[in-house]
């Protein structure tokens, strides 16, 4: 199975329909909402995404956004951020998981530099309600290979020192389509699975292992490398089969081969050395300031009434 | 009470000899070793440190250090943190205090960037025991300011998720006098009190609050603003009592005010807008740079048998 | 003299009025809004700030500004940075001074990262005028304890090869008043002084050293610990009067000794090991983030006419 | 033609020998050294490397170095970097080029941190020659896309000003093979071309277009995504024939394109948004973090004699 965290693109590379999946689209004046539902353990099983919901708002670029786009962008996913978890009075922690110092992987830190942050206010004041500001923490909880630490466990820590009501983790997401790379704003109620994005997280953090309801919000930031070849020797199937004739029969015996050998063997080929590697176009870092920008400002709308 | 987070600062400045203390001070090649002990309830009151063992490294600066000198103070502080908390086989988490983007308060987080992490290797392979290394983790866990969450959460709620067997935490602390700034380094057991440092930490982090043995290691990075302003009132007095007959007496009389009246008064004169301030040298980064290196050193070597 | 680069603080320090200086002040709603113009040689000497045109916003902290105080910040002095310097078509160096890695010190390339950079598409489009933007590129030239090169070399090196018609220059500034730490944006068109704010420049950046036009905008991020003490001093003397009698007697003689020897005597006090020393509130990182959008907004307004 | 930077590498991918093109290997305990020289024009043209000497030292990983090994790499490299450019009596100007913000390409900037500045202590003292240490001056020009400017637009203005005897570049490469990222350090006289690395510079950076001797060391962080997509596919030829009989012709053919309309082709499939990316393996930050350590202390050594 190719890799990506966005649900609508498992989805759209299913073979035949699947039953327990709702799916609507909406056509927004700058870019496309998306919503699928997955309803049933089948579903699951086949899309390859957890029983959720998954909003995802698509627009050709983030880049050079004008003023209406953005404000479309924002209003559209702070709404909906705040409907799929019914985002009321509560105590938030939103996490920004991922790599600090890994540009591709530093969307959920450099997000939470910019989220307004009321915690110690309400500490300090003895609040106990605001009308304008929810109680709001951040968690910078960094990646195993650095911390020595498995990020749910950091999380979990902390969840039972300070009860926070939910949380909202800020992830960058892997996709299996060059295009989709920083075009992509996806949000569900679903949770992050292990191996999402450039691949830190060891266990599930969701509903279930934190005991709390959860947003997830993320940006694709990486295409995995053996996707993109994968994908590339589809496309060239496709392109050069009128050229060459015996094209198709043999690419075709490659796509024959079953999805998981077929990525294990193109795996082979690539990394006789390194774990995993990926696939970031070299404009990244000015994709992650843009992106986390536009990510703070959907979470702030959605959390606090006042902002 | 002039404020002070090195233990034979707070002890020199007494008045008369305090029972409950134990001094020794040994010259080495390069600096000098003070060790002090405060006994019992007493002299930690008299004192205003807390009962346990406290070693400092003084040297005139650790800016130019020779080859030498350097090794006399890793070797003598990291045999000497060793023992004063008894490391053996353990399972250690090591804690970076501070704000990493507040240069003077960074010297915590920007040593655990140096730190031998292991605690990955001994999960993935499931290894209870290594020869060469103990499993170790590392956490930074902000200050309140940025997070909202008291430091002491954050790591309370990781030491009942990950069980280790001690602490070692690292800060920015604050001498009260310019010339302590950046040359001494202070090992400690009895763990680190609120107000420390640029002040960042609400409540206690000690063996009886975390639950587990604890040292702490730091250096002193600034002085707060109100301690120079006393300081050089004082110094004034002595330098010009020659020249101006009544300053003795002024000054004197400004001397005899009880030492919290003096200082709040000197807070009212300095603060009225900002909660607090500090005095720091503008080569605080270079300088940085240079302790995160050796307190590292001392540490990885203190904890991993074959490092 | 203590020590300021803001005008309008060194103008109010004189004892007595100045002939060549020309002083308004205009209230707006938000805040306080001073020009001052040093018109001739003696009142350069005299003020000790060069001639030139200073306009200063003031207000009590930029830390909680409501919408509508800080549009009146970014409208007022965009248009009087635009008319100081006359920015019509022009080709731009923005240039952000000071070390980024010291806090206190990292307004100008905190700013710089901000600032919309254009010169780029000019040069891969080959273009000479654009109707909304003007030809901006950017330099953080880093001080010379870290480079090893003046300044000065390097802005002048690359204004030989790109040939700019003006400069824009940024720099955190010291301020004698710590009530004006982070609460005045200064404009000028009289160049920065070496000297200035955290003592980074080695000679003097204004028309005549880099043969362009020039703006300096900045913020007072610290003051000079020397100042702190003699200000707590002449305090001191006026609180205390009416409880010692001999107070003013005494300070009072302190406070006839020549500026020059009581600061050199003071610093004599303060700082045998450090060439300089300064004070800056622990919240300085939240405010130089707060500043930096600020003065980047003002910029971005002044510069691009479509922005 | 393949994209690489690395001129042994360039040169084994020929398909024939080449008469201009002198190459010997040393294996070393640890590694090996290679040493290749072009010698004329038309070797220059086939190999696609200009006219100089090239040396590499290649091992396995440089992520768990041992102490002799590493010791090895060190003391290789820092003479063979004096003597191919006969560092003597010299003021050195080391440029790290790269964008600091993107972690793959931070290999120059993070480098340059760790380097002994000196230049200032020479102006500081009025000091012409020191005994142990040579004058050095370091800069970080940034990248086009960050600042405007072309990188060698600020190099050459500051040359100008400051007058240096050599530059000393280092810089992110790009190899053409997985296997060789973070595992080979290249040091040429022959400076870097346009499109090197992340592909940031705009044109040569060698002893003509800067009018002084240079060093170049760099070692490949990235491989081109079409090299990789390219690779593959010729693997999998080799790997599937044996299973498909037809693959040899099809793939084969596919080899038959002309190599630049081969990549004009992948590239086309690859990248219909981003204008260039690379592939990169996750642990990048932790690798840059090692090999600027290393790149650091072989510079120093060969700089300063004393070091």
């Amino acid at each position: 199975m190719m890799r990506t965290d966005l649900a609508y693109e498992a989805h759209e590379g299913l073979a035949k329909k699947c039953e327990g999946v709702i799916l609507e689209k909406h056509d927004l004046a700058h870019g496309e909402l998306i919503r699928i539902e997955i309803i049933d353990e089948e579903a699951e099983k086949i899309v390859g995404k957890k029983i959720g919901k998954y909003i995802s708002y698509e627009t050709p670029s983030f880049k050079h956004l004008q003023d209406d786009a953005r404000k479309e962008v924002i209003e559209s996913l702070s709404s909906n951020l705040k409907s799929i978890v019914d985002i009321n009075r509560e105590k938030i922690l939103v996490v920004g998981l991922g790599n600090r110092r890994v540009t591709a992987d530093s969307l959920g830190p450099r997000t939470v530099d910019k989220i307004k942050v009321t915690r110690q206010y309400f500490k300090a004041y003895k609040k106990e309600y605001d009308e304008d500001y929810n109680e709001l923490a951040v968690l910078v909880p960094g990646v195993m290979g650095v911390t020595g630490i498995e990020t749910q466990d950091t999380i979990r820590g902390l969840i039972d020192r300070i009860k926070p009501t939910m949380i909202i983790a800020i992830d960058a997401l892997a996709s299996r389509n060059m295009n989709r790379l920083c075009s992509v704003i996806q949000i569900t109620d679903a949770g992050i699975e292990p191996g999402s994005g450039i691949g830190n997280m060891q266990g599930s953090l969701n509903k279930e292992s934190m005991g709390i309801k959860i947003a997830a919000i993320g940006v694709p930031t990486v295409v995995d490398t053996a996707t993109i070849v994968s994908d590339s020797i589809d496309l060239m199937k496709k392109k050069l089969s009128h050229r060459i004739p015996v094209v198709d029969e043999t690419l075709g015996l490659l796509g024959q081969l079953d999805d998981n050998e077929k990525m294990g063997f193109i795996k082979e080929v690539l990394n006789p050395r390194f774990s995993d590697t990926y696939v970031t176009p070299n404009e990244i870092d000015e994709l992650i300031e843009i992106l986390s920008d536009i990510l703070a400002e959907i979470i702030n709308r959605a959390v606090h009434p006042g902002y």
